[in-house]
């Protein structure tokens, strides 16, 4: 098959181009960094060039206007060559790395986060329906001392008396742990407590320390999302969160999705960066928590990550690049157990670290252990988890089989690419009413105080409120009403919902046309990749038994609202479960057992990942998910209502 | 018990002892270092103290003269307080750090190592009696590519096809070797070599390469000696050497022997600086080999290490302070496989370091490989395996049982500590005949050349002939003889073996009494600890078939002087075999053959060790062995003749 070559413009740079390559993936190896947050699968618009000369062959999408298409604008990611070509990149289509960091900094100066942790701590305990395994166990042992009739070296001494113990009779040892072990053992008058860690299914001896320190030994789970990173300090022998917190994903500057940072990956040095700000982020959160609660974090002898697959890759610094490329393959969904010190983790340095195994590219092991806590591989009934995160999974399956998907959702409902958006944390716009006559604003927000932005469930109740009072149609367009909260702005018409003397934000708190059309995106892409899995397994929605919703906005939003504008399908109301954070709650339920680990890696095999890009009618789903609530208001019988 | 107060002189220093704690012990922990190179069995005579006020029990000793005890002296070793106690410790039982450093510099200035390496080639194949599997191992793969239809993660592919090969399936995965293994998989168009280790009884995958490479897998194996490290290079393909190097040990200048070794590993950073010219000594052998053989050190996938117990735990920076504290218990007798690279061996930055398994803190695992070249534990008939280094160890057994010791030989025999020693190299005189009347001296020294110094076969030859021509007595004194030759010196009388000006040494090549004297210790320590084997065990000498001679100057020795002077006993000299450095030799079967390491680790767990020390009759045995060749001429029947 015939080469052709493509130049770019303005950066005047030629490259070949490989057969039926498309020219995202030509300017990717050009060395011009296009922007893209749907992985190439034509969702997301975010890749528009302009074809100056030569032929080219474009898939069919929604995401171009006519007059777009007449000024030769093509979407990178679907157009390939069929000639030499030029190609000039717009500047809005270019990833600017430096806007990114500025975004960063600006959503980092909202300063939302500092008291956030109140709001999502579980105070409930985590029900522990696994057997209590810690995947670090301490063993505290009274050594036979050594005579000239027993003498044994000192690690043979001390594993003969562990292996005693039937659950460590397969046991190794690394080096680090025994280089003082002659020295701890007789300081301590043989009177020990060693820690032992499970690796490839043996146990591992970590480390040994004087005295009986069984009564100290915790560990730390991680959700890590692409926003935001969950942590919580866990008692491994009583099962007690000590305490929880959340921080940003400091790698945010680089990029506010996971293609954006697989981009930065490939600069130079952009892997080693991105990862040194992941474990600065999870650090972060180890040192608060064990200063808060006064614990050595030398008791902290294991780690265990839920994350998607691109921040498993960065956490682990493995090259993501593939993650992106076509067949969009990850490196490893099944991650080896190592030291928590050999990524610069600081806990104990002997302690191990683990990753929930993932199924695919776009579900990681976040997915996995949300389906572990939410319970859904033990459903005999059809059921659904989405999780609502940068990108919105999907899992619809039970006990016999799993299917999932990953749609491009964007930030949008974590707060981020919206005007005044914000997490749920104090301060958060999370409930709205309008009047219908005057359009005056009732909201609700998390904590006390004055509003300070508006998070995901708030924009929900938000939209749907706007929809019920006529100031929004169906398009998702501002109507021209005469009203003080009703405006022109730079990114559309734009509603008031506060003033900006009554707000703890720098300005008025508005939506506007721009943050709805990101937000209609979002939700369509959520629930026509629900319909069309759902679909393909031969399923109709009223069959679905249990609606599990998690993400870190999940217990605050309204169902009522979600339904109105769209997000969820028109279910029985009871049906629908909130999980909270499934995952860092699976991940929690993994350090504590590793029966559910197994379990989590059963979990990742079974579930099915289905290529939303490679289903002929998942375009068509999104496109008619593209209104509020839906273009087939049938499938919406309670809103038609 | 009553605990009583040690005060020590010079350095007036005060310590609490604990109860029938010996003086040496106490010593220590006042940090004053008092030679001992025996460690503490009352053998060497190293660590005499004067005690100048309070009661004492000493145990009785041969190694004090009456004029000694008259004046005060003990041995540090051997005596407990009975009160609060003065001692006084003479300069000369004190550890100098700094002449240790300036003997070795000495030592090295001979500069007979320099060409060594041609005298200890092995040029002959060695025969491998075990089956072939490399314990690190190449495995070429051609992958499918991933599709749609089949996009399991990068890593998971790659095992799915390692482990069609059922030799390789139990197959872990570490994290290093696969940061960039997306990468490597499609630049190399899915055509890899995998390199796969044995750890705890699986695989590792430790690294992927582009490319066939299986062409180009190498080992190294060493021997790590107190004085001398040897090492090989081996292609793990055809099972053939590529080179030999034997260098120093640099840890020479911290100390002659292991006991020194342990004592300055106690120092501030002392276990660091013995591991890092440990390393530095490795290092450079690997280093001359691959330059001279033009062999990428990448392609070196794994080491394999046989060494003495301190050896092999300054070699992992284990702390020895327990080996030479009674009851004489190691860290660690088998030892984890470790990346070479955790240690800073420079060989492929993912290869593996193995360690041949120890028995005791005074038989290592270069005897455990000596039993595994030698194949004594294989025998029928009962065996004998001594092997002559700084420490001498012996085993005795067979098939059915192994029983080994240990005994404080001294370095003399590898000419160390004695005038004009040097090992058995180029310019080493290594045999002796002298002429009865006129006392003129005939040698042969190894290669060409002018005579450098005398080797331990030398010695022994030398020793022999004088005994033979009237020279020497019995006792190891040189006779008032009218010679040139004979003459006084610092260190009693001597005899000159070559005059300067037919040399290459510095100054006449003598032996004087004060090396007859280190060089009749070292010979009574091997051949009564033998004979203590023999007799726990019932068993007479004559009962011997085979009798194994291993150890640096092995293939040097002969026989009739070697039972002239009491080293070996006198037996039908058909029963002695020679088997070179066995400890290397078995390492390097180990390298070639799983089964083979495995079998060494049977044979550590086989061997029993016997305390020499404990035993009431080792102290007799070992006086009645201090003449030429021995008390009991009935048991030199060949010599009486």
């Amino acid at each position: 098959m015939e080469k052709f070559k493509a130049t770019f413009y303005p950066q005047n740079k030629t490259v070949e181009m490989q057969p039926d390559e498309n020219i995202l993936s030509a300017a990717l190896s050009a060395g011009i960094y296009i922007n893209s947050s749907c992985g190439g699968d034509g969702v997301c618009g975010r890749c528009k060039v302009i074809i100056r000369k030569g032929k080219v062959a474009s898939g069919s999408t929604g995401m171009l206007s006519r007059e777009e298409k007449n000024k030769g604008i093509y979407l990178a990611c679907m157009t390939v060559a069929r000639s030499d070509i030029e190609v000039e990149v717009p500047q809005e289509s270019r990833v600017d790395f430096e806007k990114h960091s500025r975004e960063f900094e600006e959503f980092k100066k909202k300063g939302v986060y500092a008291e956030i942790e109140e709001a999502i701590e579980e105070k409930k305990p985590i029900k522990e329906k696994f057997k209590r395994s810690p995947l670090v166990a301490k063993l505290y042992i009274e050594l036979p001392k050594p005579n000239l009739e027993d003498r044994i070296s000192d690690l043979e001494r001390l594993t003969r008396e562990i292996k005693r113990s039937k659950e460590f009779s397969n046991l190794h040892s690394g080096i680090s742990g025994i280089r003082r072990l002659g020295g701890v053992l007789r300081d301590a008058d043989w009177k020990v407590t060693a820690t032992l860690g499970i690796k490839d299914s043996a146990f591992e001896l970590l480390t040994v320390e004087p005295g009986d320190t069984t009564g100290e030994n915790y560990g730390a789970c991680f959700d890590i999302g692409t926003t935001t990173i969950s942590g919580q300090l866990v008692d491994l022998n009583s099962g007690n969160t000590i305490g929880t917190k959340i921080t940003y994903n400091k790698q945010a500057s680089f990029g506010a999705d996971v293609i954006s940072r697989i981009i930065y990956a490939q600069e130079p040095e952009g892997l080693e960066k991105l990862n040194h700000v992941v474990i600065e982020s999870l650090n972060q959160i180890i040192q608060e928590l064990v200063k808060e609660h006064s614990i050595d974090p030398n008791n902290i002898t294991c780690c265990l990550c839920a994350g998607n697959t691109t921040m498993i890759h960065l956490l682990l610094r493995i090259d993501p690049t593939f993650i992106r490329r076509e067949p969009y393959v990850p490196t490893a969904n099944f991650l080896p157990v190592l030291r928590a010190s050999e990524i610069n983790i600081r806990i104990n340095p002997h302690g191990l670290l683990y990753c929930v195994p993932g199924v695919s590219s776009y579900v990681g092991g976040d997915v996995t252990a949300g389906v572990l806590s939410s319970g859904l591989d033990d459903e005999k009934g059809l059921s659904v988890l989405i999780d609502i995160g940068t990108n919105g999974e999907i899992v619809l399956g039970n006990a016999d089989f799993m299917i999932s998907a990953s749609a491009s959702a964007g930030p949008a409902f974590e707060g981020s690419g919206v005007k005044c958006g914000m997490r749920a944390g104090r301060g958060a716009i999370q409930k709205v009413e309008i009047n219908r006559k005057d359009f005056e604003v009732v909201y609700s927000i998390i904590g006390e105080g004055k509003p300070r932005g508006i998070c995901g469930s708030g924009y929900i109740d938000l939209i749907a409120r706007m929809l019920d009072t006529g100031i929004l149609d169906k398009n998702g367009k501002i109507n021209d009403i005469k009203s003080k909260r009703i405006r022109n702005s730079d990114a559309g018409k734009e509603f008031v919902v506060e003033f900006k003397e009554n707000s703890d934000f720098s300005d008025d708190i508005v939506i506007n046309e721009a943050d709805i059309e990101n937000l209609k995106r979002a939700k369509a892409a959520i629930y026509s990749a629900t319909a069309v899995l759902a679909k393909h397994m031969g399923f109709a929605f009223d069959q679905v038994e249990k609606f599990f919703i998690a993400g870190g906005f999940g217990n605050y939003i309204d169902i009522e609202s979600a339904v109105r504008i769209g997000l969820l399908p028109d279910l029985d109301r009871g049906k629908f479960i909130f999980v909270g954070n499934s995952s860092l709650a699976g991940a929690h339920s993994a350090l504590l057992s590793n029966q559910a680990l197994i379990k989590t890696q059963e979990i990742a095999k079974k579930i099915t990942y289905f290529e939303l890009s490679a289903d002929a009618g998942y375009m068509d789903e999104y496109m008619a998910a593209l209104f509020f609530p839906h273009t087939d208001l049938n499938k919406f019988p309670s809103v038609r209502k």
